[in-house]
């Protein structure tokens, strides 16, 4: 991990909200700015499926974190007024106890032994770490991705805790297209030989499936737009070079997506990978409401402000499901902002279009009544 | 194949547009209704990558075709006024010459040793077998998606041969977007260990990869909007049976995906399927233009009408692709008749959306010269 994660154990043991129960929680975040003494100007930005809790440079840190343009002084996600908390998700594999951690039951990896994952475990847990630190309130959530499902979560079933809440390219619940994203990412994952049915041994990763995953992935976060623009049918410079192989890389495109799936394979563990994406399917606000719908779910709410963005050109979470957030929002009795993006760069825009995401987000927490 | 199947052989060899020859080529075909004394009533109807010839039954197959409800006594492409005549392309693996079939110099299957196919060489092809047949000129050529680029480049090769077009949810070249799905479908296969390089063993085809394949054809096949109308968040009835494993299939979109997905590995060569997939990759009508501009290419074109398809849901041929060939027909002085429609299944709405498509076809070749 990062030099500026630290570390937060949950009491023992840990239920899980599908069955199961996890005997130890170890989440490992980082923190940006200070807690104000009266403990009021936290920030919990919860995270998309793959990223770590390294959110953004620090002293004891200094690499460039995934949301770097974002967060510091005088920034968006201002740390000199805000205390900013990123945690690294549980079931994931940058710190935090997930599918790839040792079982202390059996002092083996769990693999598939550890417990179906929710949206609302990581939401629980990550509430749980903030009490050990001291936040019983807090001024923001803030996410995107399976981050804004976290965020609504978490301002579902803990209303009286939040005042603010930030929601990015997310939704109350996944489309049955996004779910055959996800789900042919997780058959490419099962299919390959080496995942060994979830138990593939130590360092041993089934590296084709999770690199097959990782290019449908990608293309589910980008946009057909960006590629035209960006790569065109541009061919690959070594395409006439003798060794090449019937069927390799010609275009830019594929060199791309085979360069960015080959690095990813290195970082993320198979089985996390598949529990954050299924918790992702299973995902449903609904669930949160007597009546199964995610609007009335939404009248739970107690914050009082709410910005909801989303990007025309993502069809992972399309631009619809961010409106119907945004009026559930509103009929809920808070003061919502929704602001559809027309940024080229799909779901993944939050993460690479500065020039639209920082003045909207700057804007909403300058305004703030916080 | 199927008992309507009749066969045409070529005069040997058969130089391919990229290099290399065969030394023999099949061609398998299907037709309704009669040639004409003057054989000026043929329309040629180009498959998309991977249907057979059967396009429609007939006395000799009732079995149900590929586009049953066009073609017929009567229907849009009336077999009473036209002759149709559907061939199986080349490099395919239903009856026509391909990487399946067996290599008359070595006496096993060529495999990889199949030369790299363009949708040059199946449009040469089939121009080739209908002059066998004794067909010099077409009152019309047809075809959607991988048809549609056929149809396009039949009609600036062969001017002179072919009085109209109509092209369906197709376009002068693929997008990069497009690229990258197939280009990882191919992926897929090449990373199941049975495709072994190619060469797999007669009847050992690598089926993982042709079913993970198959799925992400499907996914680009349809559209988000059908799957939202159609599965929603449906769950499969048979969730809490005994034996269930993790990351079983759980919601109806998953299991839809896997039916369709093992029918269609019993049926096609995960070869085949790889050369017609990157013959698609490959097609760029600006080709045939000195200064590769498929704009400039569509200005050989001497056919006097056509009628231009597309779908506003389809994402693998966008529908600015069908105004772009559109724009570009009228403006090389065709008479064009260019119609977005607004059916909710994709890129194969061609196949499904019967209400939509029919009326517009019967007008077309209702309302025709010929």
């Amino acid at each position: 991990m990062s030099g500026a994660t630290k570390y937060v154990n949950l009491d023992r043991p840990f239920e899980m909200a599908l069955g199961g129960a996890l005997p130890e929680v170890t989440l490992a975040y980082e923190t940006w700015g200070e807690l104000s003494p009266d403990r009021d100007n936290a920030i919990l930005l919860f995270t998309g499926l793959s990223p770590s809790a390294h959110a953004a440079s620090s002293l004891e840190d200094p690499s460039r974190g995934w949301w770097e343009f974002m967060i510091g002084p005088g920034r968006a996600l201002d740390t000199t007024r805000y205390f900013i908390i990123c945690i690294n998700n549980l079931g994931s594999c940058f710190g935090s106890t997930g599918p790839a951690s040792t079982n202390p039951e059996t002092g083996r990896p769990y693999r598939l032994d550890f417990p179906e994952l929710s949206v609302e475990d990581i939401v629980r847990s990550q509430r749980l770490a903030l009490h050990k630190l001291g936040i019983e309130r807090l001024h923001a959530v803030v996410g995107a991705s399976l981050g804004g499902m976290s965020a609504l979560a978490f301002a579902v079933q803990y209303p009286d805790d939040v005042d603010e809440l930030m929601v990015i390219s997310a939704a109350t619940r996944a489309t049955p297209f996004a779910i055959a994203i996800r789900s042919l990412q997780r058959d490419c994952i099962k299919s390959d030989p080496c995942w060994h049915g979830g138990f593939y041994p130590e360092g041993q990763q089934p590296q084709e499936g999770m690199r097959l995953a990782r290019k449908l992935g990608l293309m589910s976060y980008r946009s057909p737009e960006e590629w035209l623009e960006r790569f065109g049918r541009e061919r690959v410079d070594w395409l006439d070079e003798p060794g090449s192989q019937p069927f390799d890389i010609e275009f830019q495109v594929e060199s791309y997506l085979e360069a960015n799936a080959r690095k990813f394979v290195q970082v993320c563990d198979a089985n996390c990978y598949m529990y954050l994406s299924r918790a992702m399917d299973l995902f449903d606000l609904g669930d949160h409401a007597e009546d199964g719908d995610p609007t009335t779910a939404l009248r739970k709410i107690r914050a009082t402000r709410a910005l909801v963005l989303g990007v025309e050109t993502d069809f992972l979470f399309p631009i619809w499901q961010q409106k119907e957030v945004a009026d559930g929002l509103k009929h809920a009795g808070l003061s919502t902002h929704y602001m559809p993006l027309s940024s080229i760069q799909g779901h993944d825009a939050f993460l690479v279009d500065k020039a639209r995401f920082i003045p909207v987000i700057a804007e909403f927490f300058s305004s703030t009544s916080g």
